[in-house]
């Protein structure tokens, strides 16, 4: 066994897909495979073909797929009780996806065995057995999924390894230990696996982690430096309960800071794209804070710590963010005080210092607006345009003169809402109507339509995303909102915000924004 | 040293006060260390008076609060470099706090010393020593952080041991050893921890870690387990980049798992409820998979590990979930299949089996919702409705004729918005028109308006939290969104939920359904 190469082994879209809130359609699984193909993902578990007759369609459609890294793994468990393995109708499903390689689940837990699965320890091993040899006599690559495998050798050390030596008899080429609950400490996560892997000296030991004690990153790494070559987890740690464990943390922690390789330093470096890819697929919020990749994870905020950067980054940063694809932000917010607002806003006009008239103006002005409600943290773009505004580098593009929205329930052929926008570019004058179904997509539409005749770029935004919080839920829909909008024009995205005790205005704004950065960006070049 | 209990140090208010879009009033503070002395949390390090002004108002009135448990610490710097302690204009802040106790944070690491503060490593060693002995001369209890301790450690451990030997000679009753950049891994914690204490044998030692590696709460519990006894992190993990270790996570972890001593049992079994206060005061997005208190954490999807937690939880909870006044949840999902359904079902009606017309078209009908973007899992209160409605157990109050709803912009006198809502209760009618700055406020203030003459009770519902989510982000405003409403009587909250493409139709829905299942509950009492 060679220890210099670790297998990031993805099962987002199998164990993934149990998380609660996530489902993917067969699109979206083939869009994240290929993804993670080109990140170097060495094994993909992508469905359960006897749990779920969907997968069968997934997967002889990723049979055409060219992937250059990863192996396809179909998943299911070992044979039921009283049966052969070929009778086993969802063993017939998993040899129906057609994959080169397979995961099969087994409990090495005595009492799962004897008080859930109800049977006997004996014709549990023999499930085990049976199972693998059946597959192997089918040319497949076994990968065996010990379920429970640390709170059984907990219980009854011996049994659980005698379900890795049924296996492992069988012909397994990996044993993947795992903590299936959740609760085991990285120290007996490494003292187990180290047990296993010098018991099983000739086998790749795997390790499968989740994360209900807030440890099973930790646990992972643990199991590596123990001697597990095959690391199961799913993109940011997507999964039932708590999650599973998180590959986004394990890779850069295993390759940056165990020296192993995992995937190339050029894959490394596609980690945040492709970990904020797979969560816009699954319609998942996307953690800001997350290890390596996370929008913060390279952000500083109070004024010593910037200072500090701006000497040496390794004084606040563990490695550096362009090694995982991640980028450094300097935050903008009263903590920070001038030295960060004045970063900004020497970008724009070289000249500014500190004790410029107009970045003191600009910082009571910024304090001002974070009080109602602003936060420009996560809304670079329009803090920017602010910048522009304040600094009198922006020349407006169109004038409101007025907006206005109907709507009414039950609405006729589906539409419910009209908005008219009414705008003056310069001198000439445009006034539009438009309809929808719902008014933010009206007043979208109108105002589009009333400024595309003036600016016909304004045909490549596309709004992407749209979110609004409440920002003081005591006074309920009388509170204010925050709506940020993220726009694309397909080459990059930027986000916009507003904020207004009417959802309705506060969606303006950042709609505006989002059309007048674009205009302004394009006038620059 | 004994080493059977563990101290929580909780740093929300000052270190977790770094992170991006976090910032607190006075009042948020004082109600924060309020709820944190309740759950028995020892020392809450409440603010740098030093930096922040504003801090002075809150240790004067944090003084007047009678707290059981926790001692309350100020935060500051080590003096400046070549000048008196007593000279130290934050040092004299820092004792206008006029608290009990204070941590003063110095550096540990040789090249911070050198390349960022830009002095000789015996004035560092100097401005330690003279810091700590002039806090001890005015009687302050003194905990000494060592910035970047491990980093420090590994770089030149001689230099990084002698700056604890400075704190120690001058009186520090605490040497709190830090993982500022939060790179370093559980065994080395644990190693240099280790060391650390056999060094230092009549002093306390404490860890405080940061989460850039996913690992801040195996590190923190690492350090426990090599003895340090106090543990310095927040509560969620709120904090800078990637955040600080997770005080929610650690203290069940050293209490369950390891039988330490940290809080009383009555106390952890409050720490659910507490979680989400702060993350409420906050203004923080609760996690729903936050390990312990999550909604998630104890929530089971796939059928298989439903049927076996029917059997016994432990299968698939490595703790009880009351035991950190959290909750099972059986969800409701495709994948569920007909088994979490028919839990809830028989518990409106018990003669309910798998078998059952009922039980299947309700399996369907749901299908058809879930694929149209509802998702009942975080919303059971609109599940329940809809499962008393196709059942047949549930009488309308009210019937829509119709609402409508005009905004227009620029506002008058601060109103844009009126919303006319038009129903029937029995053959009464009432049509009623409400105005109010935003399209939601006056629709939900109309519908109230209308049913209050026949419904007084809707008077006690409070809206507390309202969310917008985009379905389908590539449709832009034209795709569908979920609107969840959160709505509380005071005595218990409820979750509801509404899908449509138009915003209001959604939030109207969602309304609807948060004032029917109050009415229900009521009636069925």
């Amino acid at each position: 066994m060679s220890r210099q190469r670790v297998i990031a082994y993805d099962s987002t879209l199998r164990d993934g897909a149990q998380a609660q809130g996530v489902s993917f359609s067969v699109e979206d699984k083939l869009k994240i495979v290929q993804r993670l193909d080109k990140l170097g993902i060495g094994y993909i578990e992508a469905g359960n073909p006897g749990s779920n007759p969907k997968d069968l369609e997934f997967f002889a459609r990723v049979g055409e797929l060219n992937l250059q890294h990863a192996k396809i793994i179909a998943f299911g468990s070992t044979r039921r009780i009283g049966i052969t393995a070929a009778e086993d109708k969802n063993l017939q499903s998993l040899l129906s996806a057609n994959t080169q390689a397979v995961a099969i689940f087994g409990k090495s837990w005595d009492y799962q065995v004897t008080d859930i699965l109800r049977t006997t320890l004996e014709e549990n091993l023999a499930m085990i057995g049976d199972t693998i040899a059946f597959l192997k006599s089918q040319d497949k690559e076994v990968v065996f999924d010990a379920e429970h495998f640390y709170d059984g050798y907990k219980a009854n050390a011996v049994y659980a390894l005698n379900t890795l030596q049924a296996a492992a008899d069988a012909g397994a080429n990996v044993l993947a230990l795992c903590d299936t609950n959740g609760g085991t400490f990285p120290n007996e996560i490494f003292e187990i696996t180290q047990a296993v892997v010098a018991r099983f000296p000739t086998l790749e030991i795997g390790i499968h982690c989740h994360n209900d004690c807030e440890m099973a990153v930790a646990n992972s790494v643990a199991a590596v430096q123990a001697g597990a070559v095959q690391v199961q987890g799913t993109i940011n740690g997507i999964g039932e309960r708590c999650g599973n464990a998180n590959l986004v943390s394990i890779i850069p922690n295993v390759q940056l800071k165990l020296g192993l390789e995992c995937i190339s330093s050029a894959q490394l470096a596609e980690l945040t794209t492709a970990a904020r890819f797979v969560s816009e697929v699954a319609n998942v919020t996307f953690n800001d804070k997350a290890p390596y990749v996370g929008h913060d994870a390279f952000s500083h905020k109070g004024g010593m710590h910037i200072d500090a950067v701006n000497k040496n980054p390794k004084s606040y940063e563990h490695v550096s963010p362009n090694m995982v694809g991640n980028e450094r932000h300097i935050l903008v917010s009263e903590v920070a005080g001038r030295g960060a607002i004045l970063n900004k806003l020497q970008q724009i006009d070289p000249t500014l210092t500190k004790e410029s008239d107009e970045a003191i103006q600009i910082l009571e002005h910024l304090k001002a607006l974070e009080h109602e409600g602003y936060q420009f943290e996560s809304a670079e773009s329009s803090f920017d345009l602010l910048m522009q505004k304040l600094l009198g580098k922006f020349q407006p593009f169109f004038r409101l003169k007025q907006y206005s929205v109907y709507i009414h329930e039950p609405s006729v052929n589906g539409i419910n809402s009209s908005a008219t926008v009414h705008i003056y570019v310069d001198n000439q004058e445009s006034e539009v109507t438009a309809y929808g179904d719902g008014p933010v997509y009206a007043l979208d539409k109108a105002m589009r339509k009333a400024l595309e005749p003036f600016y016909p770029i304004i045909k490549d935004i596309k709004l992407i995303d749209y979110k609004v919080r409440v920002l003081d839920s005591n006074l309920a829909t009388a509170a204010k909102v925050r709506v940020m909008i993220e726009s694309t024009d397909q080459q990059s995205n930027w986000t916009t915000i507003g904020v207004s005790s009417d959802i309705l205005e506060a969606s303006w704004l950042a709609l505006k924004d989002a059309i007048e950065y674009k205009l302004f960006k394009t006038k620059k070049v």
